[in-house]
């Protein structure tokens, strides 16, 4: 047996080591709970019909909309509600974007005083029902490319911390008759590149950058 | 103070209760260790042309191609390395199917034994310059829709855990020229669905479920 002054000091030591480890457990415990996991959602369409009213209207009232269309959620409405989440900022890069109620949300955003920027395809902008023209006429900022190639990138960046991407062009078409998906990401490993990718798309089509065939050139 | 024997059995408490937590801190470290952390990473295209060869080969020898195009790694090098890690399975979901270079990973892949099943939209594999002919000829199961909206998913699967999805068709014109993105993730709150929906997709275009039309009804 050791001498009882040795136990002690080992005792003692052990106790230590006990009330440390037990504290490390805690304050590991109270990180986990103070962060909430990150969203990490996924979204199948073609979407369910169901009426997004009462999501869209300004001052939403429950039971303030009387068409036909069944309530309840769907993958729409649950895109409609991450996006219409956002506080700060929206980025938006589309390839296509003519669905009403997403452009509805965009623009309500906007009246909040959400910083919305826009980067889309030329080519794709100029269509008939294109909500571009829109979200131009209402004061937002939106930039196209010039290239020859498309920009077919069809991704949302909420307050720069949320990720919305996939392969939904934002058009009634896609949302209500096509196989499409969309993922809704908070990770950082995927949310800085793509607001990174963003900012680069920005500064590239800078109006200063975007050159004009007058018809004397011709 | 405590009589001797209480505090003896204060302290063998303490020092089972220390030797349990540094245990499980252990054990903890030792689970963190053995499973690497998820793939998550991000390819933007359009992709940097460079010699893909010596990856595609299936006797590749360094330096076995002699074209001009620079060696070295792109967002394309990156996707083929991605679908030849496959060694059991590879679920395929792509509206739009043309790049040579993807085409002959996924027929090379095939060869060496991986289960690949292919899902597609049937307007685009009609079309010219189509790899789905040729992994039909090669022996590969392909499905493909019969409705009027498009199956527009653009998703694989390897190996039942790495998903890799985005706005990227297939296609050589959006590997080279269309700003795009491809998304590889290893988190199973994404592979999971993804699965889900292939399997899904898989069943309902079975085709003891195709509609043929004959002449006679005309």
């Amino acid at each position: 047996m050791w001498p009882a002054g040795a136990r002690r000091r080992a005792g003692l030591a052990l106790a230590a080591l006990a009330a440390a480890l037990a504290l490390e457990a805690l304050a590991a415990w109270r990180r986990r709970r103070r962060r909430p996991p990150p969203v990490r959602e996924v979204l199948f369409f073609p979407s369910r019909l169901t009426c997004t009213e009462a999501l869209l209207a300004e001052a939403a009232a429950p039971g303030t909309c009387l068409c036909p269309l069944p309530r309840g959620d769907c993958a729409l409405s649950r895109l409609l509600r991450r996006l219409l989440s956002a506080r700060r900022s929206l980025e938006l890069c589309l390839f296509a974007f003519s669905s009403p109620q997403l452009g509805r949300a965009v623009q309500l955003l906007h009246r909040r005083g959400v910083r919305v920027r826009v980067v889309t395809d030329a080519q794709y902008m100029a269509l008939n029902g294109s909500q571009i023209g829109l979200l131009r006429r209402a004061g937002i900022p939106v930039r196209h490319d010039q290239e020859t190639g498309f920009m077919h990138h069809k991704f949302a960046i909420v307050d720069k911390k949320m990720l919305i991407t996939g392969s939904l062009n934002w058009t009634t078409q896609a949302i209500q008759n096509n196989r499409e998906n969309v993922l809704i990401v908070e990770d950082e490993e995927y949310v800085k590149p793509f607001l990174a990718e963003f900012e680069r798309i920005w500064e590239e089509y800078n109006p200063i950058n975007y050159t004009f065939f007058s018809k004397e050139n011709k």
